[in-house]
């Protein structure tokens, strides 16, 4: 019996990792699922066992009471231990075979998925921005370099020295009150916006901000109204609750407010007034006064998504459309990852005064709250006024990078590309000839380095022009005289110089 | 003409913190807004705007030119400078007065929500234990007081010193590598899972985790599987989706499997197998492996939230469900909330391998990922082994509140409460009186100071024993027999010392 027993248990070498304790817990757990040890199987005394295996009696003991307390073992006075009875061993064996081959590909492990995880399955694109950091002409990079780490540094040290108890556990769900404070009063001077801290609402990122906006304000079935083209992260966050996303032409002023439809069920539209994402326009007055007239008229809400409005070159930032609001209808977003750095991961939300208190149970009970000590450390950063130095010294250096980047590409690239006037934000919109194929084009250029994103990859449906997005903010006018001569041969090769008209602006 | 042109400006006097030029802006766009200066109107030349006003020239320029940029004002060689003409004022102004009323009210308010919003903004209660930190005896709360702060302010400004533009940019949508390592080699040793950094996704909260869960994998009209009485959060956050959320009851061992049923839209199980909220139950071996038996019959998955095992007081931790997971079903939670502190706002889950790709696109593109710098000092702060030995400490600590407070509870508290064997945890479990009203007990112990939720709180449907969930980790001895005292007169008023029966373990 004893030697029975010490055949079956065919015990493993002992890695040097484990200690004794662990491996032979790890053995007889193993011996027990895997049936070899049945259930109502009785083991041998500790004494005996040590014995068999040479080891002390005390782990031996030390192993069984773990194994007992796990339910593996059972003891009962009298008939010693055996391996628990109850196990539903048998069963768990059993189906091992049958499942395994069926859980494997692609197209089965989409089968598991709801409709709404087989579209979040299929959205891989914003990891992509990971990697091109570094590279000209990545889109909406800020300059990493210029960021005054040594400030916010001292910073943090401040407040982590004060790290205490209170500002440890749970903290509200809207954000931490001085943040929302400093972001209410910096909103007021910036965009010319009336709102108060009980409207701003902190979060990890636009996307987070956008995914929360659908979420409490679309039903499937309802229609979401977004630029076409445009950004397609609302789009297909929107489209997650079942709404039909319907793209409404843009052209180089912005979203086409003559082609809003008026149909009920209309619930939001989302536009990038500041700085139309990809085309580049601003969006004229009386486009944004008629964009809140139709919000006003089919009851919908406006999501205003000003993602670099802050870097306007030639003059303080234009008002946002939110200043415009007078019927609590726009969501303004904002984020922090592009007027600092990406890394920290905050943005907010102004929502309406009837949208407040939904916006922050919905934090609550998808995410609870941000972080609280960045959010400390960048309420003093806007407090203290090293926020509206960093975006003044940014929006010169910027401008002047735009400048160098539009100076070039019109020496260099005159008849192949055609960079749009660039008057805000972190990247420039350039049109290609007409019958260009950009995907082949940024494709062409990523082989050699130069990231630009093409306009198709923002289109939703209506035609589009061919064109690129490219980032100047993140180079250095060294590296953007270099990109854009290393685009010279590339761009030619496609044969373009027929057809492009002259660099604009 | 130029006298009635004064008059209809209106010009309010300009408060003290406003510059002439950013005052006399926004009068100018309040006269152009409001219909006071109407489109087409002439303006006066900057020459006699300046005299008028008796500003200088310059500044009126620069408010021309400013307004002109926003659209307000357009300028033609010959005819100066007008109001615009294309400004759709009379539209915005007429609809001012119908909408406005009916912008008011709760109901109205939640009437322009989706389904899902009235759900989410009828979820207040996660943001309450904001409020409670401190008083005894407050579920969930890990005693901050006991965190090794200097070591992790010596950690973080290790990170700090190193933030390169590498760390500032956007990271990994599944997390920090270095992190998602420390992790997976933790719960190799701490929960005997075998798994991956690639398992590993980075979280927020595990609210975030639940979150993706069911919109990964519920669809309208499947069927969620949740313990009743059971932790709400999970349940709410599985509503969402439009999945029917069934309790299946629970007795003191934890989930009774017996009672899971076979129907075939059942996509997912939530158990707390490690430490059952509230019932206090560790899932017993047998019903763990009925459980994933259960799962594979009907290709389910298993999500595992093992939100404070790490704190087994008379042992090492039990080895997760998820470490007898051969079938690739289970979705195991943790958090650092708990292990922790909770405004670190880190969890994670570890998730099968066919759900890896899908997890990480879904936080990509909800929230992108989490911030970089806590995730880098938490991972050295586990790969240094900071994170066992804090754990070590901690259940020390726990484990002599835990047995104070048991003590007390005897001694004090006989007849009026059942605190059962504690084992695990933050939190003990305690019956009332079987005719006694839970809500009302913690109502009245709360006028007293003593925070204690009723375990109808977490009911679902089935009927629970009243009781109360209450947390000791987070106070001293002293504050234990103080608070436990306190509670006498109180229990004593609800007149339950006939039929408690004596307290156990």
């Amino acid at each position: 019996m004893k030697r029975a027993e010490e055949l079956e248990l065919a015990l493993e070498p002992r890695p040097r990792n484990l200690t004794l304790q662990r491996w032979l817990c790890g053995e007889l757990r193993a011996a027990i699922l895997a049936g070899r040890l049945p259930p109502g199987r009785r083991l041998p005394s500790t004494r005996d066992f040590a014995r068999q295996q040479a080891i002390s009696r005390g782990t031996v003991v030390a192993v069984y009471d773990q194994l007992i307390a796990e339910g593996y073992l059972s003891s009962t006075t009298g008939s010693g231990t055996t391996v628990a009875a109850a196990l539903p061993i048998a069963v768990t064996a059993r189906r091992t075979q049958a499942a395994q081959p069926a859980a494997t590909g692609e197209a089965v492990n989409h089968a598991r998925l709801s409709r709404q995880g087989r579209l979040l399955a299929g959205s891989p694109f914003l990891s992509r921005e990971g990697m091109a950091l570094g590279r000209p002409f990545s889109p909406n990079q800020p300059d990493l370099s210029a960021f005054p780490h040594a400030l916010w540094q001292r910073l943090s040290n401040q407040h982590s020295r004060g790290l205490r108890p209170d500002d440890m556990g749970y903290g509200e769900p809207a954000g931490h009150l001085p943040l929302r404070q400093a972001i209410a009063e910096h909103l007021r001077y910036s965009q010319r916006i009336s709102c108060h801290a009980g409207q701003v609402m902190i979060l990890a990122s636009a996307q987070q901000a956008l995914d929360l906006c659908g979420r409490l304000l679309l039903d499937p079935g309802d229609t979401a109204l977004v630029e076409d083209p445009g950004y397609p992260g609302a789009a297909r966050l929107f489209a997650l609750t079942g709404a039909r996303v319907q793209g409404v032409p843009v052209d180089r002023l912005g979203l086409c407010t003559e082609a809003l439809p008026a149909t009920p069920d209309v619930k939001l539209a989302y536009v990038t007034a500041a700085h139309q994402s990809p085309l580049g326009g601003m969006l004229p007055l009386e486009r944004r006064l008629a964009l809140l007239a139709w919000a006003e008229a089919s009851n919908g809400v406006i999501v205003e998504d000003d993602y670099d409005g802050e870097y306007r070159f030639d003059g303080a930032p234009l008002p946002a459309m939110k200043s415009l609001d007078r019927h609590d209808r726009v969501i303004y977003l904002g984020t922090f990852s592009k007027l600092l750095f990406p890394s920290l991961r905050l943005a907010y939300a102004v929502v309406p005064e009837w949208l407040a208190d939904a916006f922050a149970s919905a934090i609550s009970l998808t995410t609870r709250h941000a972080p609280i000590f960045p959010q400390a450390v960048l309420a003093s950063f806007i407090a203290e006024g090293h926020f509206a130095r960093h975006l003044r010294q940014m929006r010169r250096l910027y401008g002047e990078r735009a400048a160098c980047f539009q100076h070039e590409c019109r020496t260099q690239l005159d008849g192949l590309l055609t960079v749009l006037p660039i008057a805000i934000g972190l990247d420039a919109t350039a049109l290609l000839p007409q019958q260009a194929d950009d995907r082949a084009v940024a494709a062409a250029l990523g082989q050699w380095g130069i990231e630009a994103r093409p306009i198709s990859f923002y289109g939703m449906g209506q035609p589009a022009p061919p064109g690129l997005v490219m980032g100047f903010s993140a180079c250095g006018e060294a590296l953007i005289r270099r990109g854009v001569a290393t685009m010279v041969p590339v761009l030619e090769s496609f044969g373009g110089s027929a057809s492009a008209p002259g660099n604009a602006g």
